[in-house]
């Protein structure tokens, strides 16, 4: 596959031979780091470098200043900092290049090293490599990728646990549960061929050892709502009529909670939007006021776009003008909810400080699909924020079927885990009910394997190559 | 100024604070690099680290492996590559922080810095502080801005030279030659008040250092045409008629030199565009026949922009149907260049492999402003693309008033050191006038000490604080 740069992918995952990967974004800024790995890297490098002999030499943990050079150009000033195996990311010699930023300069460099003799590195493959060289099981490996596409700093906090190895060291220990059960099980066999006892007539061995293994399974499957929100996050989704302030809403939670923006305006959209952590929540907020200046047609086209948006929406957020008067509103809210059926909604009155909402407005409405008050705010003046990211936490983290996370437990932190996890729960539900049904531990043993085998699977100890391969593809190029 | 990541900026430029920065773009990528520097930034940075000692200890270009902590939490695992005063960038102490990448990562990391005393550096701050310390000139500073900017390999390849130094000393070779006249000058004046003999009697001395100075300086001063142009580019807007193959050409051209497109279609433009490189001259292409299919509206719009895009083009590349027929084809672009009288035109006659263009057709067009025959090619086969590649380099090089570039030699990098050139340039060519005239030495003297005082200035030798918070503001955070 012809890459970006020019260079030709002839590697596979698995081979040793030296790669290189911008692992920075190639964008204008002061730096830019290109990652090097692998068999004979260091020479290679040092063909290309104003300081050969100085960085063969160059011991594990150093830094070497110099200029990449090709022939006689001198392609950038960089430094480099030099691993050697086994101490290094990869588990091979390996260099981190800090180049100067911009395009240009992190493409000359890796042009210079692909004519050299590196070739571009595959997705996630130093990580790989890493993982095949004992360095990371696969749960950090994956942690990995999750540090990297954190969108909240809690969704970093639980990555970090995950890297530090929580997650590993639990499934060991469930593992570990399971053998225990099953070496009970072979001495229970042995004994039994020896002196003429049939398993059945035994209660099963290390039953004990199965039921809280099965107990701390459960636990970590329930703990991937948590995980899956706090990592995806959630669509919550701006409507209401004209002029009840939608945009105000939008620019002032932006605003206020301004370091997450991701996402700006693209022409394949009909609506802004912009990605806001409301209580550790990576929040993408949508404003389905987008385009409406350009004419009749697009403002059509914009408003139908809107509403498929709704329809994926985790929540709406339902702007009302709380100055057009009580009645009116109410009456309005209520239109309104009517073209959804599924939805959770969260009716908003506007303008809290011109208009404050009447008594007895608090619970107009007693469709469960819909908060049952109002919560008001004034985008004019700020009032009543912080009480709607409250609310806005609380009925996502509902909706996702999360109890408040527990950031000391150990917590699933893929689909792919959660899959394993599931498996290995029905495998352990099966022993345990065959057990009640009476059948012999020798019947039942088969099912504890496979529970182990799909453990073994999280961690990367049970693997194949398609499943590194395609798990591995999923990171970023120079991770 | 409260800065994005909550951190406030309380230095300024020249104080010695401990400083930090994300020295790479905060995208979804494998690493990030945030750099600090500043007195007594290890024992800062020691204070939230899991190995505080091993750092503190550390020795100059050596790399520590830990995790960045704030009191009982893990931020996220990093490798601290530590510099020592004055084997620095900046010529303190100093490390880079290699991260996690990713948004949430970057942030966390820099928010535990400024909560353990470090301040979020100001633009170029790094930078500066180098200066401050010795560690390099100005043309040099100027030169990292230009790395990180450069849009094409040769606009790269010319900054690379000013950083290693070319430019500084050509400098200061013209400043020695006024030096040389000044001396020259000093001799005669102790010597005239001496002998009684007056300074009119004799030739000027040096004269002839002058001149060459002079003469290197008109050199510096012509090779700015040609690094503006490599160094900013030029606009290109492709134009013509609904289905001439506009679009075909954009995205041809595009995907032929894919390698720097840096721009997107945005909602704010009514035309798509990227950057490309022809022959090094980094090209902003627009295709005018950007938002047509929305309706009405939007496409009367979309066509009054491309117009006043028009006026600022260094070159249109104007497309024509050539299957349309060969006088209606003529015909057509007499019309189209009625309608601009400055940017120059580069008529394209498209489709040739359908219908190549008649003999007799070669200069159908006699206005200045216009190439005088057809480029003929085809979108379809791609014939011609290379022909076409080349008349737009020489068409921009020559509007630019560019001849070949050439690497070796000393070049200008910036609009500052131009405008300084040009007023050394003055004050030299005065000091020759004034000789001619016949004006004693000691008048002269004067004018060449301004020329000095202005070389002086481009390095940094001779310069006030206000020029130089002026100057590095302009470079981006972490440089």
């Amino acid at each position: 596959m012809a890459n970006l740069f020019g260079g030709q992918n002839e590697g596979f995952y698995g081979d040793e031979g030296p790669i290189a990967a911008c692992a920075t974004a190639l964008a204008e800024s002061a730096l830019t780091l290109v990652r090097v790995s692998g068999r004979g890297c260091v020479d290679l490098l040092a063909g290309c470098f104003s300081r050969p002999e100085t960085l063969r030499k160059a011991a594990g943990n150093s830094v070497v200043y110099g200029w990449l050079v090709d022939g006689g150009n001198r392609i950038d000033e960089v430094l480099i900092s030099v691993y050697r195996a086994p101490k290094s990311y990869t588990g091979e010699d390996s260099m981190d290049i800090s180049c100067h930023g911009g395009l240009a300069a992190g493409r000359a460099v890796l042009q210079t090293l692909y004519k050299h003799g590196f070739r571009p590195a595959l997705r996630g493959e130093f990580s790989f490599r890493a993982f095949l060289n004992g360095k990371i099981d696969l749960t950090r490996a994956e942690a990995v990728l999750e540090m990297v596409s954190a969108k909240s700093d809690t969704g970093r906090g639980r990555a970090v646990a995950r890297l530090s190895g929580v997650l590993e060291q639990e499934i060991r220990h469930i593992s570990k549960l399971f053998f225990d059960s099953l070496t009970e099980i072979e001495l229970l066999l042995d004994y039994s061929e020896l002196d003429g006892v049939t398993a059945d007539d035994e209660a099963m061995p290390g039953r004990e050892a199965v039921e809280e293994a099965l107990s701390r399974l459960r636990r970590l499957e329930r703990s991937y709502h948590a995980e899956k929100l706090y990592r995806d996050g959630a669509l919550a989704v701006i409507a209401g009529k004209p002029n009840a302030g939608k945009s105000s809403l939008f620019n002032l939670l932006l605003r206020e909670e301004r370091s997450i923006i991701s996402e700006i305006p693209g022409t394949t959209r009909d609506w802004i939007e912009g990605w806001i952590s409301i209580e550790g929540i990576p929040v993408r907020l949508a404003d389905t006021a987008g385009l409406r200046d350009p004419g009749d047609v697009l403002e059509r086209l914009g408003i139908e776009r809107s509403f498929s948006l709704l329809d994926e929406a985790d929540l709406v957020i339902l702007v009302l003008d709380g100055a057009s008067g009580g009645d009116e509103v109410i009456a309005g809210a209520e239109d309104f909810i009517k073209e959804w059926k599924d939805s959770p909604i969260l009716p908003v009155w506007n303008k809290a400080d011109l208009a404050p909402p009447p008594h007895g407005a608090d619970h107009f409405c007693a469709a469960n699909f819909c908060a049952a008050n109002f919560c008001a705010i004034s985008t004019k003046t700020g009032d009543g924020l912080n009480q709607l990211y409250e609310r806005i936490a609380r009925i996502l983290e509902k909706t996702a079927g999360v109890a408040a996370p527990d950031l000391s437990c150990a917590a699933l932190g893929s689909d792919r885990q959660k899959t394993l996890i599931d498996a290995a729960i029905s495998y352990a539900e099966n022993a345990l009910a065959m057990h009640d049904e009476g059948l012999p531990a020798d019947l039942i043993a088969p099912s504890l394997r496979e529970a182990v085998n799909c453990l073994g699977e999280i961690t990367g100890e049970v693997s194949t190559y398609d499943i590194l391969e395609s798990m591995f593809s999923r990171f970023c190029v120079g991770k």
